[in-house]
């Protein structure tokens, strides 16, 4: 991999999530959006290099609200970014990760996205991520 | 915050896990640092500009042991680092953040460092960290 892309938190209410955040950055969120497949809604901060992503449940059946039922708010996951998508995808199946689909979807941002099982990556929820074309 | 400085994974065991995050990121970890008074040996790898932290309990009374027995392996913290970390302290007491202590401490790779209590960040175990002067 060569560059974290973002990290994405899972948070109860995104508008009282933006102003604690913004406050621990020093910044304000630069942008909010839906994605409607993922049932959430999501907000953007920039911190050096890299994005922090806060993650809100629009539906009770979102991997977010399971997500924070089940560990409650926090760190979901990592994203990686790829240059080809689909060549990592390939080459860390080979090496033994598990990936949670077959095929990528469409993810916030502009973005392919394709996750890895925790259970093959010590407990840590891996994204791959790849700007669509 | 200017800087994501590292991301920490709380891991059971640190040989195996540094083989699965060489085969994740591509290259091996670059260190590998006991830190007594924390109770953890930990392992070191660089992606882009952040550094990515593995987190071995040396003690079951470890921070990461009790973090592993509650939550299993997993991202266990975020740390940001500041020009100064008695002014950013200050700051994030000032605007209603708690510090998990009210002085720094001698953490891995030449940092003071301090935590927030993850109950003001949404449940992100946040830690400032500055390089050791």
């Amino acid at each position: 991999m060569k560059k974290l892309e973002h990290i994405g938190i899972a948070v109860k209410n995104l508008e009282e999530a933006n102003l604690i955040f913004a406050r621990l950055l020093g910044k304000p969120h630069y942008k909010v959006e839906v994605v409607e497949s993922e049932g959430v809604r999501t907000s953007f901060f920039k911190v050096g290099e890299i994005k922090i992503e806060l993650l809100e449940a629009i539906r009770p059946d979102s991997p977010i609200a399971k997500f924070i039922e089940k560990r409650g708010e926090g760190i979901h996951h990592l994203a990686f970014e790829a240059d080809s998508i689909e060549v990592k995808m390939k080459e860390l199946r080979d090496q033994g990760f598990t990936l949670l689909s077959d095929t990528t979807k469409s993810g916030a941002d502009h973005k392919d996205i394709v996750f890895l099982h925790p259970k093959t990556t010590q407990g840590v929820l891996v994204e791959l991520c790849q700007e669509k074309k």
